[in-house]
């Protein structure tokens, strides 16, 4: 335990960023300076005996002058490039996911960059790989999972623990099939499975929709019940193996599926609610799933997945004998921070395992809002109830109580993808991908002969399990230092992510309390976390296509790009699009407010709205001089006016 | 240009990193700080209006004191941990792929961390975007790609790199039956293909085998002619879409194929020389193309493809129909730096096209050795000869004319993975696609809608073309710094990588030459590049079991592992294992001298050997007090001895 826990004193937030206007310079440069000095030293302590390899007197050499000169240039050159960067520093910046990164971080990744360390391998990394386990530790618990069962490490973002997750749940719908027939070459009969009904059945006897609707806790127990049916469990996990999905391929494996089976059934799907992120489609279409396979739940007018919708799905699906491969809940959407109703979903699986004899692996995306979690943890490590954790950010009256009882759920998944890198506020690359059944890690296992050596303990290579190969021990080493600075209690993380949504209810608020005539600003509902959208409406404008182009140029003129410099912007926002594929009715609510109709919004494709991206703990917190939230009312109406 | 570039002086490489001892760090800490403040001038400057979140007075508050005296304490503890780390930076680290990193870069990436831009779009990175983008053009033109047609970008890393290369690989193989499909959805006859051999035909008549063996151009030019056969160009890529695998999924796709063309052609497959990278199977095994699809080509003596039995190996894939989706060809293996002979295989390419109607994307994975193609250019951007390469590192013998070939052809490939991260001297994470045709992108674009604006120009927004989200700019802005200071020809990234290859050969050439009696060291051939290998005999070891433990034993001693530290180690090396079933009859000249037979071979499942990788360029450049090549023989002789 840190001594800032031990500690009971609270933590000024003002103390964990550099700050706006760099407020936190002096002890960060000092700091800075302790890291890179340290590091010095590190190397002359190390063989001393083996003396300089530059000696002071080359450094006078025409050769040495001209490179360093040339280093000095060229860095004076890149500072003056980045000035033409994006201020995401300041509280004017409520545009992207994107903000200024606690100092812990910064400074703990610098400190580690100059060692170097790749987290493919603890013999490469023997500090950040084991730091890379304590924080994939610290964040399963935080989900609520057992962290003795638990697996979970850093990924380069969030795509690529999304893709881990749907990679491990593929691997794992079809590994009853490779089981089967691997019982069938073993000779193996008698062995019982637990269908999600309740009842159990011989797995030899099993058709194949039941084969693709065993729950994934019982799929990996089957696994390793044939092992003890067996003499050899080697032989055993080595058919397995031979038979599954991730060795023969799909091509081969549905070969063989339509052998045995006859028609194989339709397509696996995978489902997500209509609000997931693109990222969902690139990652159906690469595991060869197929973009198509991929079906959107409606979302309800908080943009929260639609639970009965699901439910009606799952019954479709059933009725066609079409299996799920997976199904994502979204834990704080990109566009809105929608938390679903998690708790809800967890019901619907239930109710689909026992009327329906579907099963499932349920994955959260929690790209976003993981972090949030932390609001419901005492210092104590304890789970705190709503009204305790509600009391903590009165007067505002926040979270609502099923964003709570969604964070509380996420125990139940079978994964989870949180982002250090978004609101854990540290450097990229930082995603994270967390599974409570450590056991699923075998069925995407590979070896490199020149990493793993006989007797290694399972610590020492990671990389066998993970898809990345090289990655940063300084990513790791940044979270962890953040994690020891911020707990993520409602003392640490929960106390900077009450603050961002303190700042985005305080922003919703007033811009629904502005006076914005002839304008007509439409917020989209109060935001579940941190993000606040909303559609610009005006008596001129006569279509929805209109609307839309205005919004269109409002975003423009509040943000960075090829015409715009940042030093010529106040205030930064972004924008999106509710497109009709995706939204369906649940913008229903805000066509009224604007004027148009279900019809105006089908031709237009969608509705565009602008997005704020509250990550600043400081918007409402009148800390400095300046009424941030006053100051972008003003801009964006002076913008308004000037782009009519 | 750069200054640097414009300028004739030559580079010292005693000033690109900060030195095994850290000989530069004064200018190092100049540079550093140069740069931090440089940034917190920046933030001040930025609407110096608002005033201080964090005001002087408030700093003493036990708030604020607490929490930096947390920070600083913890920071303190990183920086003890990280001294458990491996020295990278010493000459005496010649172990796995990890050393010392240009100053140029690790100063770049943090001055860029500080600005926190996120490399998904322009409109959060519009300086270090850019950098990306000159940095793949840079590496393009280094392959020898025209870089008005090429798109390339950075990745987390080599795997992920590969991952792209082997997706758009599959996505362009089966490409010709979506537009197959799309045409005759359009109703467009009358499309001409041409094929393999030469010749062309109506694209409605083509059995699957054809469709399947048409070339990667010919493919990308038929989807676009496609379009010029239609009205609405949009309609024929939306449907070419349509009826894409990657929309279908595996099942979808092969469900139609069966019905369309009857039994459908056994699966793809991939083709890899034996000495590929173990993440060769991970990547297809998530693609859904399946490990068992992996074919593996044998390698002659010096581990290169043996590109007869390439040639074989598609003989008798033809002969049952069996299309090859890609063709995979090692620049730079990870075991022993071995350079595949490119140019041959572009010319079984050829052969195959021609004699066996056979077409598939080539792909060469110069993870390791593709910053050695640097060798073969003039500070003048031009090709140099092979007489003239050779001169740049006389009296060393290097690089074999082989090597200079096998760079040369790499132009020829339809993509490449280059890591920066490795050869290239910078933070991970930072790999590197390149691809010679940009209309591969298409091929994999998904578009999301808080980031793509209409009328966003082209680079406004690559990440609809990548496989990541989220990734760190300044891993951009650190290849780009290190690109200034050594421009990737002969004179900077060339001399640096002959440095490694000078390093490396001397250290064989010692090791053959060194008295080891009563041991026998029985060397891999002389390196391609920069890795040395060797078996360790005995007259005691009965048999290669016994061999290989003794091996084991060695490389514990002179690892960091949990029994042992980085302090009590004097020299470090690291280990593989030349796997029977990869390496088959390629070893046998190591087999004989080690005294031992196939079968044995067969039995121990593979040969130990140690391995060295030379990264450092002060190896044998003797300008510190050290000779470290005689300091390594002298500690491997007295581990080999102790551990007897």
């Amino acid at each position: 335990m840190s001594e800032g826990r031990e500690n009971e004193m609270v933590t000024d937030l003002g103390s964990v960023f550099l700050g706006p206007k760099a407020e936190n310079a002096e002890v960060f440069e000092k700091l800075l300076l302790e890291a890179f000095r340290d590091h010095v030293f590190w190397r002359r302590n190390f063989h001393p005996e083996d003396g300089f390899v530059v000696r002071e007197t080359e450094k006078h050499a025409p050769g040495y002058q001209h490179s360093i000169s040339v280093l000095s240039q060229e860095l004076l050159g890149l500072l003056g490039e980045l000035k033409a960067g994006v201020p995401f520093f300041s509280p004017r910046y409520i545009g992207h996911m994107t903000s200024d990164l606690t100092m812990a971080s910064l400074i703990g990744y610098f400190a580690t960059m100059l060692y170097n360390p790749n987290n493919v391998a603890a013999e490469v990394s023997p500090v950040t790989t084991r730091m890379e386990l304590e924080v994939a530790d610290q964040l399963a618990r935080m989900i609520g999972y057992d962290t003795g069962r638990q697996w979970g490490h850093l990924t380069s973002g969030g795509t690529v623990a999304n893709f881990e997750a749907l990679w491990v749940a593929r691997n794992v719908k079809y590994l009853p099939v490779a089981v089967r027939w691997a019982a069938e070459e073993l000779g193996v009969t008698g062995v019982q499975v637990p269908l999600p009904d309740g009842s159990s059945a011989d797995l030899t006897e099993l058709g194949l929709w039941e084969l693709l609707n065993i729950a994934p806790d019982a799929t990996l127990d089957l696994a390793a019940s044939l092992h003890r049916h067996v003499d050899d469990p080697y032989r055993a996990v080595e058919l397995v193996g031979h038979h599954s999905l991730a060795r023969l391929g799909y091509q081969e494996f549905g070969r063989r599926l339509s052998a045995e089976f006859g028609d194989s059934l339709p397509p696996g799907v995978v489902l997500v609610p209509s609000t997931a992120h693109y990222s969902w489609e690139k990652i159906c279409r690469s595991l060869g799933i197929g973009g198509a396979q991929l079906v959107h739940i409606p979302v309800d007018n908080r943009f929260r997945m639609d639970t009965a919708a699901l439910q009606e799905t799952l019954r479709g699906l059933a009725a066609r004998a079409q299996p799920v491969i997976g199904c994502v809940s979204v834990i704080g959407t990109t566009e809105e921070s929608a938390v679903d109703r998690l708790d809800q979903v967890v019901q619907v699986r239930e109710t689909s395992a026992r009327e329906l004899g579907m099963a499932f692996h349920l994955h959260a995306d929690a790209a976003w809002g993981g972090y949030a979690a932390s609001i419901i943890y005492g210092p104590d490590g304890k789970r705190r109830s709503y009204e305790e954790t509600l009391a903590s950010y009165a007067p505002e009256v926040w979270p609502e109580e099923g964003v709570y009882r969604g964070l509380a759920a996420l125990e139940h998944t079978d994964s989870v993808t949180i982002d250090p890198h978004k609101l854990g506020f540290v450097p990229y690359p930082a995603g994270a991908i967390s599974f409570r059944d450590r056991r699923v890690r075998e069925l995407v296992a590979t070896e490199a002969p020149y990493l793993f050596h006989r007797g290694a303990s399972e610590w020492g290579y990671i990389g066998r399990f993970i898809f990345e190969g090289s990655k940063p021990g300084a990513a790791a080493a940044g979270v962890w230092m953040s994690h020891q600075v911020l707990p993520l209690d409602a003392r640490g993380y929960g106390r900077l992510i009450g603050e961002t949504a303190r700042g985005a209810l305080a922003l919703h608020r007033r811009i629904d309390g502005g006076d914005w005539s002839p304008f007509q600003v439409v917020l989209l509902p109060r935001p579940d976390l941190n993000i606040v959208c909303f559609a610009i409406g005006h008596p001129s404008f006569q279509t929805l296509e209109a609307t839309n182009d205005f919004c269109e140029r409002i975003y423009r003129a509040m943000s960075v790009g090829e015409e715009r410099a940042a030093r010529q912007i106040d205030y930064f926002v972004t924008k999106t699009v509710l497109r009709t594929g995706e939204y369906g009715r649940s913008v229903v609510p805000i066509l009224d407010r604007l004027g148009f109709s279900y019809d105006d919004y089908v031709r237009a494709g969608g509705v565009s709205v602008i997005r704020c991206t509250v990550m600043d703990p400081f918007l409402a917190a009148r800390r400095g001089r300046t009424d941030y939230i006053e100051g972008f009312m003003r801009s964006l109406r002076e913008v308004m006016r000037a782009q009519l």
